[in-house]
């Protein structure tokens, strides 16, 4: 499901899209930073859609690198998002208003599959580890771990077919239903790419990637940025942070088994920090220059927050797949051990952030 | 389900049992301790005993002093058989060693229908907190929270009345599968305080209460309250404690879908340090003498103990539900979370223990 920030810029992706090593874009600098430090990102942003583009359409038969590019071309279109929605008084409002939508249409078409396939990854991995049928060195199995532990996709890898009589057909169960709507998402990426609508985006990057349609009078550029930083203070503000921060609270499985259970109420602040917070890095990224050493807290808190979203995706889905038609007991207490180990996974992940964020 | 030491002695009791304000049995002193005061702590034991059995006797139609009357017994029971256990040197072995199984056959049967009442409790009151009907004050729900939150008994109390579609019939389920239980427990701690095996213990606890049948040359006493702390020490010292400190690590719902699950195994030293800190309480109490303040850290780890055995046991019970033929698969769904929640609840007392070792 696509989240959305309050100025309808979708900016979601899966969470291993954050790659410490990707380039920031403008070159390293010292003095004060103007728009054309924008301008240079988003040529930069958009010469590497534009390459990725090209890679697809040379890539046709080779479906591991036409992944490759696909994904690239999702990153460049969140990254010129999110730069034309932080930086947006510097360039023409009606055409950069006219243009993020698109991007983040693409954005999230592209992002679809990759989702459902790191969703399944995720739940059948949980399935292995619940049933005692993954075998993790101890410390990569902690939550607590930075990087996504290598094991939980082997485990995953085996597919359900190893695992035990509920465990199995849950698996089972969350392989059909997510296996068929990542199929239909790989069609509609496809689709989305031989669109119109699609050659009118790459048409406008294209534009992007030769001159950017500055405004006339620019605000400050280091404003904006530090716009970005107020924006995303305020929302971790808003969160129970303090909460958050003992363990072991209980909050993310509350109202686990309501009548009407939503926790999108209570994931929806975390969402929305998640968003801002990447923003923020992506401005940082401009207007410090890759000068700077990347800030690992701000890394590993964003880290967090997309294990926040994955977690609490997969536990819908293991809810949602609980409620099908003449599922065997078995089978749905499976689902429900998977649901509740999911969303305190969710509250790991919220823990997760408290504590990388109160040491910044 | 019983827990039993190394040596079959049951000292198995619920968790609210244990009483900051509980007698420490022998007055204050400073000098170096003999067997004197252990004679002294085991009359005074025994004489509780005999005023307990007093009451019970004349309350038949008082069931709020009967209760009370029967916890006392059982209190006194367990405390005459920890104190047999660990000063065994100092009392006639014979005498002791067929004393001490009877004592703990009558705490555990004395215990059991307390047990259910709590496990439903319990249960219930998870089913409520996890469906959005139990209002608690934020901290009161925290699980961190030393004090069982009279809220949660309160939500209990209403019963699965309340509750939505699956939790509703996970709660009717359980609710007549431990209310079964519960009235056997009764129906056989009755029976038992009729039995003439209970009128042997009785007397035996008499001739305890006049004249405690000391060995010819016992053992230093200070050193026996020495070796039970050694052997807690020891026993610590087998946990995962490193594991449990670390927050999320998942590792008490590990084998929740396993074929055989089997958390006895994980949880077995658990309940051992359980057992032996309690020992080691109970010696302190007569070597130290009433005017050393009670250790609040000791008390707070023994709490912690329990919880993580009342929450197993709570949670046995959601899996054992589970398995109950031809329920909807909506219930199932249900116990899977409730079953999770509860093994979560395991690994927060774990998380408690350890902070609260490791301080001491």
């Amino acid at each position: 499901m696509a989240q959305r920030n309050p100025e309808g810029m979708d900016l979601t992706g899966p969470s291993d899209l954050i790659d410490p090593t990707e380039r920031t874009g403008p070159a390293a600098r010292t003095g004060p930073v103007g728009p054309d430090a924008v301008a240079r990102a988003l040529q930069a942003q958009a010469t590497d859609f534009l390459r990725a583009l090209r890679l697809h359409r040379e890539s046709s038969t080779d479906s591991g690198a036409s992944v490759e590019a696909a994904r690239t071309l999702r990153w460049s279109a969140r990254r010129i998002g999110g730069c034309l929605h932080t930086f947006r008084p510097l360039v023409d409002r009606e055409w950069a208003d006219a243009l993020r939508p698109e991007l983040a249409w693409l954005a999230a078409t592209l992002g679809r599959e990759h989702d459902c396939s790191a969703r399944l990854t995720r739940l059948i991995g949980a399935l292995h580890r619940l049933s005692g049928t993954a075998a993790f060195p101890p410390d990569q199995a902690l939550r607590g771990a930075a990087v996504p532990a290598p094991a939980r996709r082997d485990s995953a890898q085996r597919g359900p077919g190893t695992l035990h009589v509920g465990a199995a057909k849950a698996g089972a169960l969350l392989e059909r239903q997510i296996t068929l709507a990542r199929t239909r998402a790989h069609s509609a990426a496809l689709q989305a790419l031989g669109s119109g609508r699609f050659h009118a985006v790459a048409d406008q990057v294209a534009l992007l990637a030769s001159d950017v349609p500055l405004a006339r009078h620019g605000t400050g550029t280091e404003a904006l940025g530090a716009a970005a930083a107020d924006r995303l203070t305020d929302a971790v503000g808003l969160l129970p942070l303090c909460r958050a921060g003992h363990p072991y609270n209980a909050e993310a499985l509350a109202h686990g088994l309501a009548a009407d259970p939503a926790p999108d109420a209570q994931d929806a602040p975390w969402n929305q920090v998640r968003l801002l917070l990447r923003l923020h890095r992506y401005a940082r990224e401009i207007l410090d220059g890759s000068e700077f050493p990347l800030d690992v807290r701000l890394f590993g808190a964003s880290q967090a927050l997309d294990r926040h979203r994955d977690a609490a995706e997969a536990a819908t889905a293991a809810a949602s797949a609980a409620r099908t038609p003449r599922i065997a007991p078995a089978t749905a207490y499976a689902l429900g051990i998977l649901h509740a180990d999911q969303r305190h996974e969710v509250e790991a992940a919220r823990f997760a952030f408290q504590r990388l964020w109160v040491r910044t």
